[in-house]
């Protein structure tokens, strides 16, 4: 076994992508600084019990167990960003009304989500706490919206659904951890054979409703189909409400709603959504409600916001070319060693060449060069 | 135990923090750039035989272990990322001629190096591979001391040392790693009765040579004292010589000398420096020679570099005050919409209130009103 060898679905990234990235990184968190959201930097390890919430089997299996010689306890290498920034609303700012913040740093997981995925994501998103108002739905939606336009992805296609519905449905239910979860995944895959098996014994309107959810996929029209079709309950009635309203007013972007889409319902209790981008089969980012997912933080808050894999999303960013870099001789003497400074103060680069090194040239389109008293830049052309 | 409480030495960097980090991270990779130096990001887990040398006690105690659930092999989450850079640049380029290349990214320790130290450290640093001459060191010191220049600290003093006078004088010793040990502490200490302790039964010239290292300590006159007492083998006067030109070449910074400073001396075997600042008691940045370090990457090339922890930095730093917002009103038309669209876009900071935010007052010192069609910026006056 090599020691240059990384592990599976783990990799460096080498310059030219590493610029991209940072490029990226850079214009996206300006963006999310415009709209009044304020960086904050969570820590990679923290104790298990902070990072990981009670129900979520997922997060848990994904996430780097580590003992701290310390204080003896479990300690988690992160594998999400967002329970973090929740405790940080929830216990360090401790505002009071709104808090708008935002993060980008990377996370580690045990396993790559599927064979083309990295095991170390770069996760950027923006989290809006405190207003329970559809407004907070809107505003990050949009923001999103404009992160994927700076990201090269001028229309996005927003998927919206509402984990209340399905709260609506199973609400009474006092269903088993295991039958929920394989609920949630017959409706995630539109399996309408298992759905059907899976909900035989339900009470009505549960199983008529729950059969009924992956018919709801398409345009702003099955918002209207559901509000006719699914059980008259209070809290379906909210949530096609809230749908409806979205639909309107978001009509300029490129929506679609499907009502059994439940992703990450584990946390999740109100509008989500996911957004696709053309080649990727996989959404770009995701994201939706978690009102009071930061109760173990000591802190009940209204909550909502999205993530997304920068490394991901850079790859279809088209970024800058480098410039090409002025080759300087090695400054033997003050003078040129104040021009070479002057040059980079004006955001050239500027290559010193080391004695013996000619492969630099490969990088450099000008060259400084002494013409009397004076250094100055001329192209490269060959010897 | 709260879900909100944080491992020892684990930090949140909270929104003022947090931005003056970013920017003063973007400033100084800017200048890496400038000067040729091409960014890479390598990742936070390896399997433990990349990421640890063979002699590194100190590295791999500092060093988190896990459990790769693909392979069943040791992972290490990096607590250092020099050898990353050096894996890439022995394996992944294998460029031709020098190589330049920096990073920013964070690093895991098991413990704080001291009570005031974090256990994840944002190290920051560049290395420059292929070039053995004095020349790499003299632009990395320089590139060094710009760096910290750029952070606010405008005339650090740089301590400079040479590994390859320990190495002349214990070359032929065959010590054991536990008497190398004591005597690199020994010599960090300037413990001179323990000095003398551990040399007494070493042959000539070593224990006199050993013995005087301590007192080479001050600006450039003790390396001519130096020259005058240290037995005369050839490395000796080589590492001198250098020493002695980097002197003169660099006599506009604020040097001293330290021949008994060995800091890093596991890896490092030439020219090693450390920075230090006014108020902090330790360096703010390290560095040095460590040529042939990546070996066990299956190239060996010379190598020179320097890292420093942006956490401690930006502490000094003091970044520009975030501008003010504006606040905006819940755009229910198009038109208002575009209008903080476009202000956003000339760099604007704008909040849009969400009904019953009245705290959102606080970061703003104006607002969007309306008058008649148009939209117009006031300042604020109190109610």
């Amino acid at each position: 076994m090599h020691a240059w060898l990384l592990p599976e679905a783990v990799e460096d990234l080498l310059p030219e992508e590493a610029r991209r990235i940072e490029m990226l990184r850079r214009r996206l968190l300006d963006e999310c600084e415009r709209w009044g959201y304020r960086l904050v930097m969570p820590p990679l390890i923290e104790f298990v019990e902070s990072l990981l919430g009670e129900a979520d089997d997922d997060l848990d299996l994904a996430t780097f167990k580590l003992v701290d010689q310390i204080s003896g306890r479990t300690l988690a290498l992160r594998a999400d960003i967002t329970p973090q920034v929740a405790r940080i609303d929830a216990h360090l700012l401790n505002r009071q009304g709104v808090a708008r913040l935002c993060y980008c740093g990377s996370v580690v997981r045990t396993r790559p989500a599927d064979l083309f995925s990295t095991r170390e994501p770069l996760q950027l998103g923006a989290e809006l706490y405190g207003h329970a108002g559809l407004e907070a739905d809107h505003e990050i939606i949009r923001l999103l919206a404009r992160i994927l336009e700076l990201a090269g992805i001028s229309s996005p296609l927003l998927d919206i659904g509402h984990v209340g519905i399905f709260r609506a449905l199973t609400g009474g239910l006092a269903l088993t951890h295991e039958i929920e979860e394989a609920l949630y995944a017959a409706l995630q895959a539109k399996d309408r054979p298992a759905l059907a098996e899976l909900t035989q014994d339900f009470p009505e309107p549960a199983r008529t409703g729950l059969r009924m959810l992956p018919d709801f996929y398409g345009g702003a029209e099955v918002i209207r189909g559901a509000a006719a079709c699914l059980p008259a309950l209070p809290e379906i009635h909210r949530a096609l409400g809230d749908l409806q309203r979205l639909a309107g007013e978001l009509a300029d972007l490129s929506l679609s709603f499907d009502l059994a889409d439940l992703r990450g319902y584990h946390y999740h209790n109100g509008v989500v959504f996911a957004a696709y981008a053309g080649a990727n089969a996989g959404p770009v980012a995701l994201g939706g409600r978690y009102d009071g997912a930061a109760a173990r933080f000591g802190r009940v808050r209204a909550a909502t916001g999205f993530s997304l894999d920068l490394r991901l999303l850079a790859r279809r960013f088209e970024a800058k070319e480098k410039a090409m870099a002025i080759l300087a001789p090695w400054p033997e003497d003050e003078g040129l060693r104040k021009r070479i400074e002057a040059l980079r103060a004006e955001g050239n680069i500027v290559l010193v060449a080391l004695p013996g090194d000619v492969a630099c040239r490969a990088d450099c389109d000008r060259r400084l060069v002494r013409r009397g008293e004076e250094w100055i830049i001329e192209p490269f052309e060959g010897d």
